[in-house]
């Protein structure tokens, strides 16, 4: 008997992972949870064609409307956007009615403490509180910082395809160690930890290895024999342009607070690290599943200069670009 | 070689449970950081009788002070007043450049999840917050509801002299039952807690007995063979009294909103309960210590009616009987 899993944002990077992580472990029965005026997109078309079923859920209706959409749902999984974290309220309290056994609120980023450092880390902690209110069994999964945003821009112009994050300040003296993974393991973690009885009401950190900015620089000069530039950003610099951004989640806070924000965190405080996580609470990948062979950094690192690693966020790297000609 | 622990608050009501704890423990050497204006108080000078160093130590000082009055304090317990929480943020800062080894900021009430069930509880996840972004290791140590705020008055008075919660209303259908423990066990149970690894960077509740209000009148009613009022208040009622309070920690919300936020909390919602704090992260003191003898609700509530029963709070009630009068 397969176990029904929910997945709100199936088309989105983090829920794609999600999705095809499902797949390949095979025993789960996956709904995508899809806005009702978005069901006819590829994306979800795409997801449509693989046998998932695409069932309507509009957040910002009754909560007998998500309740009806969580019917079935055992294990209910949210990778919505970074701006929408707080309608996850009234789908937590949905998920309560709906008898899910388990809700994975969106997390999915580093780790981070709560109050004050990340803004987009308080949104989730106002949601994770909710959620323990509720006393609705839940499980907050962490990921650390995605390869994919680790690509380096090279003289040759090789790696531009692939570049994610046109961020590449090093924070700090670039010494601190950050925990990364590859995006595509993020679902091979999730089809994991969603049924295991020991992630259970827990803080999990899954990541595939450990690197500081300096060393991932030189080791993109070493694969591509190209020199690159050291760009440092220092905390107070990163502090003066997190303080000329408000609180609202719009567009200079998403595409410049909370960038400056996780440089800090990751770079300088130096939060996304597994001893800091456990901590804090979390149990980590390394303990729970010492068996499970990560991608690595090394091997992602090669298919992008050959030219052969899978784009990332297409369709907002070219909304990003039509905004820029604007 | 004795523990050098450092206690905020130690002529509190906690703190001389604390106090008193450790020193029937006998392997700590004790602290009692004191206001400098309060040295010469009764409460600190019967500690300094005891043996106890007394060491002014003045929150609202600089840092450079509040280090030099932790030199050589291994283990820190905050038993601050209920509405000076926030104070303890440069106290943490202060602990964490001192070398602290352990602090246990100010918890020692009962479960309550963050996020608007109590102000009193989301002041502490302030300091909590605070402490978790330094890395500072910590114990938070819950301790449920006191024995001694269950005292009912009878008709005949014989209770009047220990009873220290006036409000005898039963929330919701006064049903639920909630952790219990006697004032006195808190430092028992601290001077275990402070000493065990497994309890470093954890959350602990401490208890004695499971009890619900109903329960409890029933049983004043037996043992002193007198009949008793049931006034019952509901949610909605106590929700209205909330609603009628602000957001600034004064005598308002002292007496009025955080009570009423706590009989919503342990009498309606029900989180004053192990099963609950287990699911919040907490280990509690029945699988941690199983061979502690705690006292006994039947032993406190007998020595009450044998008007034996110590007095708790009794500057507190004099001053508050004071105020009743003008």
């Amino acid at each position: 008997m397969k176990t029904t899993v929910g997945i709100l944002g199936a088309s989105g990077e983090t829920g794609q992972s999600i999705v095809n992580g499902l797949f390949e472990a095979g025993n789960f029965k996956i709904i995508a949870l899809t806005r009702p005026s978005s069901i006819s997109k590829p994306a979800n078309q795409a997801l449509a064609a693989r046998g998932i079923e695409l069932r309507p859920c509009d957040l910002s209706s009754t909560q007998e409307h998500l309740v009806n959409a969580l019917q079935g749902v055992e294990i209910l999984i949210s990778a919505i956007v970074a701006t929408e974290q707080l309608a996850q309220i009234p789908l937590a309290s949905a998920a309560k009615a709906a008898g899910v056994k388990r809700f994975l609120p969106c997390a999915f980023v580093p780790v981070i403490p709560a109050g004050g450092i990340s803004l987009l880390r308080d949104h989730k902690e106002i949601v994770y509180n909710h959620v323990k209110q509720l006393g609705l069994p839940y499980t907050i999964l962490d990921v650390g910082w995605w390869y994919q945003l680790c690509v380096r821009k090279l003289p040759s112009g090789r790696t531009d395809y692939a570049v994610l994050n046109p961020d590449e300040r090093i924070p700090g003296d670039g010494n601190v160690p950050s925990a990364l993974t590859d995006l595509r393991d993020i679902g091979r973690y999730a089809a994991k930890v969603i049924a295991d009885d020991r992630t259970l009401n827990k803080n999990v950190l899954v990541y595939n290895e450990m690197w500081s900015p300096l060393q991932i620089v030189e080791h993109w000069e070493k694969i591509s024999g190209e020199k690159l530039e050291r760009t440092f950003v220092s905390e107070t610099e990163l502090k003066k342009t997190i303080e000329s951004c408000g609180d609202d989640m719009d567009m200079q806070t998403l595409m410049v607070k909370i960038p400056a924000q996780y440089l800090i965190s990751w770079g300088i405080r130096g939060d996304n690290q597994p001893e800091y996580a456990k901590y804090l609470g979390y149990v980590t990948s390394k303990e729970l599943y010492p068996q499970f062979e990560p991608r690595k950094f090394e091997d992602y690192t090669q298919e992008v200069l050959d030219g052969k690693a899978p784009q990332v966020y297409e369709e907002l790297k070219a909304k990003f670009a039509e905004m820029m000609k604007k």
